[in-house]
């Protein structure tokens, strides 16, 4: 019992079972967990079972994405009807998708100041797990921060998980502030990865307390397969991209504060940075991944300030299995301060996101496929895109034996516009659009990132949109006709459709 | 000659006609400038005229719109080949989208960091108009600072325009800073509208100084419609939202700082604030309209924050000819400091800005009329939109004659992204889509803000696209067909083709 400090939390620990029937329907309930770290691993699951056998529908807010099968159970056991402002599961997805769930696909930085905003979603309990409680009562949070502060604070009731998979060193790691409500917003005082500007833990009212779960269930591990020929050459022509800024005086070895996204690609390329020129580096950015602590403990990474820590659980071992090797090089904030607009443009972050696809004039598609389907959401990918020093976007060039090509007419959604994307990427080359007119972009792109596969394709196309005239040129009735011949024929590609019908 | 303290400058006072020829072929340009107010007069209309008879074509980057005939005549007659980041004149908007310029539309805050980060815009020359120039030689701007301090700083050489229509009581109105690069980036301390953080002058090195001329030209005035019946209603709609976010205790009497876009629409808007129960109002804005002075004289508001000033003639007469009654009520900052993301986020501006469409989605195009032709460029919007605490947009729900109604299935472009749009108001009524999901908006968007012409329509398209699931419903073939209808038919009407072809 010696994680909980505080003696009046004692008596309200109870089992999960217990604990969860504070949630009742209707109930607005946000829970920490951020891309699969420090998520509720007790309370919420049962929650969804529950919704089994009763009349249980609630909104459901996170950090970002849950671990395990939650938010795929919440999904299959209708135990959703809104789900904010992130999900990566592919059951819950198809729920949205089929207008089983209602999903608000938001900045990742953005929910704090939503909720001190708007009173639409008012807290009406929050679920938060704990490494520890401290002898005032206040939470030490595990391996996320997310949105956690903010949800404690607008709640009206708390419920704790008490994790005890994890090693109680992590106290320490976290750096928690709760900004104020506008017109009293205060400087976020962030002029480093490193800077420090709350407390270690999450300032609750205990009152508000209501249950204390016990649980040894570790997070759900991050799987991501090792890198490939294409992702290996989408991150040698970022790092040469580097290289060349430094080699030209516009950044030093030590660049600038990274971030990089989530998943197999983004993963890869700051693996990368282990082999390059570059040193003392340090990340500003959202969640850790395996690759964070690859470049620490190559010694190219000197600290990592982030939201989360997401790795594999060979990482996860080596990571808390020694973690006071660790934790001096990291910080963990909530998400309105990793992805803030404030801190990002000061510190003057390379953002490093992946997109499903992108436009001849750099418009990027990081949402849906074919313009309707959710795959995940827009993370914080906009935050970083938006606000920081470079702007970079990474994907495959063609995918399903090239039957999709990742550069189209059109995208069709649009999350960051040609005006917030810099540097655009596939394994093919890298486009450098900076300071560029619309039909300049075109042809950089066209001629650096698209595959051969496409490239005369796609250039058909801007000869016969440049023809028409316009500032950004485009046949308004062929700009989405890529991804209607793939809906109807399977592949993007004219020729093969040619050959067919001849 | 007593407009210039600093002694050594009145050795190179000389005509614009010679002065002018410190331009040449290839140079890039910075000139001073912004919607209007404060822009090169003698100078840069001559090196127009220049290229009627030589081989002139220069870059120019401005801090907006430049005022008179300047940016058509340097494009009737070939002098430009690269325009940025903002532009608003019909004969340069049809050289952009005939491609004899290429034109980069660009975030008005972002340009100044853009010169900081890149080389391809190394600024040769830099010609800033200047209401007197101090004792160490300092340049007082006049009625916009815009770009001005970061052109002065990159350029080889500087030209003054020193400016004698303006009243030397304008010395002390502007509040200069240029922000250190990345990783030297301090915090930017405006914590309120009235915050100076530093010089009234635009400090500069006098040894760049290569011309000084003197000028009576005023500012190309402002021309702006009164407010009509459709304009009216929008500003009504919108003052009784803020009514009721102030009856429910989400904002006070004295709201948050505004800003407002610039033309007959956003004027309007901010007008209407004069018969308001509002009070103590405060501007953090780009661009000081009339509407912002009939405020200040109204008693509603008490102090404005801007880059610019660009006003009607009247306006201006009453403004400049009793200086000393408005000058302790604002300040002019440069643009990257007015359209700060950290400023704008501290301190929760409300965003006021106008649309050219925008979709059932709440996607926003504020720049291509059809997807390709560009009107006039992106300016701040995107600064206030993406990190204020409202992002409002409005515009008229239909027009020329019904023919076109500005909200549409699926935007031609985007600029603004459904993730950072609050508000969307037209003559009609208003949807606040905040922690909607995109069929809850798609439903709110059709029912407040559709003209009843097309409300069928619009609701036809969304019923056939909802039964296609998806998240953000859609048709491919079709989302686009309004506009490609437009083109073919000359109106967005499906009904009235469909009586014509019977």
């Amino acid at each position: 019992m010696d994680r909980i400090k505080y003696s009046p939390y004692l008596d309200i620990v109870q089992t999960p079972e217990k604990a969860a029937l504070n949630i009742k329907n209707k109930h607005v309930v946000g829970v920490s967990g951020f891309t699969k770290a420090g998520d509720s691993k007790t309370v919420l699951p049962i929650v969804a079972k529950r919704a089994l056998h009763e009349d249980l529908k609630i909104t459901v807010l996170s950090g970002a994405s849950l671990g395990y099968d939650t938010d795929a159970d919440l999904a299959k056991n209708g135990a959703l009807y809104k789900r904010m402002p992130f999900q990566a599961d592919p059951t819950l997805r198809k729920a949205i998708n089929n207008h089983e769930v209602l999903y608000v696909d938001q900045h990742l930085g953005q929910t704090a100041d939503m909720l001190q905003n708007i009173d639409t979603f008012k807290i009406d309990i929050a679920i938060i797990e704990a490494v520890g409680i401290t002898k005032e009562g206040y939470i030490i949070p595990t391996t996320s921060v997310g949105n956690s502060p903010i949800f404690a604070e607008k709640a009206d009731k708390i419920i704790i998980e008490v994790n005890r998979s994890f090693p109680e060193s992590l106290a320490g790691l976290h750096d928690v502030k709760i900004l104020k409500k506008q017109p009293n917003r205060e400087v976020i005082p962030v002029l480093d990865a490193y800077t420090r500007i709350g407390d270690p833990y999450i300032k609750i009212d205990p009152k508000k307390v209501v249950a204390i779960v016990y649980t040894e269930v570790p997070d759900s591990p991050a799987v991501i397969s090792a890198p490939d020929e294409k992702t290996k050459a989408i991150s040698n022509h970022i790092l040469r991209f580097l290289e060349q800024e430094v080699e030209e005086g516009r950044l030093t070895e030590s660049l600038l504060p990274l971030q990089a996204g989530i998943g197999k690609t983004a993963n890869a390329i700051l693996s990368g940075f282990k082999d390059s020129k570059f040193k003392n580096l340090t990340m500003y950015s959202e969640v850790l991944q395996d690759s964070t602590f690859e470049l620490i403990d190559a010694g190219k990474l000197l600290f990592a300030s982030a939201s989360s820590i997401t790795v594999t659980e060979s990482c996860s071992n080596k990571v808390f299995g020694n973690f006071d090797q660790y934790k001096d090089k990291l910080i963990l904030r909530p998400q309105n301060i990793s992805n803030a607009a404030e801190v990002i443009s000061r510190l003057g972050v390379i953002g490093i996101n992946t997109a499903i696809e992108f436009d001849i004039y750099g418009n990027v598609n990081s949402t849906h496929i074919t313009g309707t389907k959710m795959m995940n959401g827009i993370g914080g990918s906009g935050d970083f895109a938006r606000n920081g020093y470079l702007s970079i976007f990474a994907c495959p060039s063609i995918s399903k034996e090239g039957r999709i090509s990742h550069i189209v007419p059109m995208v069709s959604h649009t999350d960051h516009t040609e005006h917030d994307v810099d540097i655009l990427v596939t394994e093919q080359g890298l486009a450098d659009i900076r300071g560029l007119a619309p039909i300049e972009r075109a042809l950089l792109i066209i001629q650096n990132c698209v595959h051969p596969d496409y490239k005369e394709q796609l250039l058909d196309y801007f000869t016969e949109a440049y023809k028409l005239g316009g500032h950004t040129p485009h046949i308004l009735n062929k700009a989405l006709s890529w991804h209607t011949l793939l809906q109807s024929n399977g592949t993007m590609k004219i020729e093969e459709l040619e050959v067919h019908q001849a």
